[in-house]
């Protein structure tokens, strides 16, 4: 296997709907592991085990404890299977400690034909070498979030006042995205992609990590070769928890997955 | 018990995280019992079972069978207890049938204290008194779905144009809202009150049941007495499904609820 990516989402098949893998250190950020990336490791077991339904439609993971570098265990239960979708559970566990716990639909997204209805549009963005990218990350955002070396990302610079003290007070961060090393985003990669942007909590000027407590993904079509573009929105900060929205639409302008997840705000002056 | 919907979610503990109830006849609608009213009933043998977190913070129900009028039971499993939240997955099940298996993260919302940055918007909507009442439902309304006899919803006039075959066309509905006998809306009534509008494809024109596969709502604050109002909007109609996204704000304002479901598209003409 060629790509990091790849390596990193291998499972070992232990029988009864266990796999064994890990939660690599290259994916650590803000002292745990990436939530978006244990959703990946996760619903690339239940792709495997699943066979002819290998897309994610629908997952939605509960944060029970911080994940850490290192072997992690991923048990699928099959809650109802049909012809066209099946239903799991899924718990991902290091050491006994549940990490989190999803439930998911998956099917196989090549079979989902019909009209495209959109009124949602699609982010505007100046042309990615305009933007703000990994050469203009400072060090103390590498240092909280390692994992900003395994993608591309690109800022409009507007957005990116908040590394320099100087937040837009929006709530709203959007961005190009690509992996470092080429690989191109599959549906089950799409899972991790929706919760690797910043918090948008960094766009109201609170810089620090934003604990998740759930996150659901849609996955509504598979996303085409190339750029992505991703966004973040938050429209309800309040009583110390916040949602964020994200949305991420592939090159040829479609929206390939929703999600929204409810963090407790982060913890800074 | 003076109101409906406490004598309707109603139950008996069984021992062990096990309760007993019903899902009344009174909530059909399109051939089944609507989701939101088994999320309520669901939620409501957490919120007993768990005691001194009564309220739900994020609830993520998936749908893997249609509830019918008659007996159910609702099995809780604690899956993670600390000192402000609890996590349980639970399953509603019916002659040992599972209707909905669900996460759940429950707290006390009274707790809940910060700062409130809502950049969301308050749905405009005339007064109840110039809206469209349940004095103008069709019988065919009340047909597909007997269950809008338990609530009073009034619409904008413009917004109901599907009822007379002329459907806007854009993917939003918006309605006061409170329980016909007077019953306020608390918490755990919160998660029938946000799949309680007709599916927000009937603006669209596609007039049919549209089953949920999933529905993750998030209770953000206790709702005042009084008149809800609710919004249901969709942006992405494609490949055979579509998102609804949900909001109920209560009557000083407050966005008190948020939801998103994927549900599959009406089988219409």
């Amino acid at each position: 296997m060629t790509y990091e990516l790849d390596r990193h989402l291998s499972l070992t098949a232990l029988g009864e709907g266990r796999y064994s893998g890990a939660l690599d250190g290259g994916w650590s950020v803000g002292g745990g592991i990436n939530g978006g990336f244990q959703m990946a490791l996760a619903g690339q077991a239940i792709s495997q085990h699943l066979e002819s339904k290998p897309d994610p439609v629908a997952v939605s993971a509960y944060f029970l404890s911080a994940g850490t570098p290192g072997p992690a265990e991923v048990a699928v239960d099959v809650r109802r299977e049909g012809g066209r979708m099946a239903t799991v559970a899924a718990d991902l566990t290091q050491d006994g400690q549940t990490r989190l716990t999803l439930l998911a639909t998956y099917a196989d997204l090549g079979r989902f034909e019909g009209e495209v209805r959109t009124t949602a549009t699609e982010p505007e963005l100046p042309a990615p070498e305009d933007c703000a990218g990994p050469e203009d990350v400072p060090d103390f955002v590498l240092e909280l979030a390692p994992m900003m070396r395994r993608f591309e990302m690109r800022f409009p610079v507007e957005q990116t006042g908040w590394v320099r003290g100087e937040p837009r007070g929006v709530g709203h961060l959007s961005a190009w995205f690509r992996m470092a090393d080429g690989r191109e985003v599959d549906p089950v990669a799409l899972l991790m992609v929706l919760d690797a942007l910043p918090p948008v909590t960094f766009d109201l000027g609170m810089i620090g990590w934003a604990p998740t407590l759930e996150l659901t993904a849609h996955v509504r079509a598979k996303p085409a070769p190339g750029w992505l573009k991703v966004q973040h929105r938050t429209r309800n900060f309040a009583g110390g928890t916040f949602e964020e929205d994200c949305e991420v639409w592939d090159s040829t302008g479609r929206l390939v997955a929703q999600s929204r997840q409810l963090a407790l705000a982060p913890r800074t002056g």
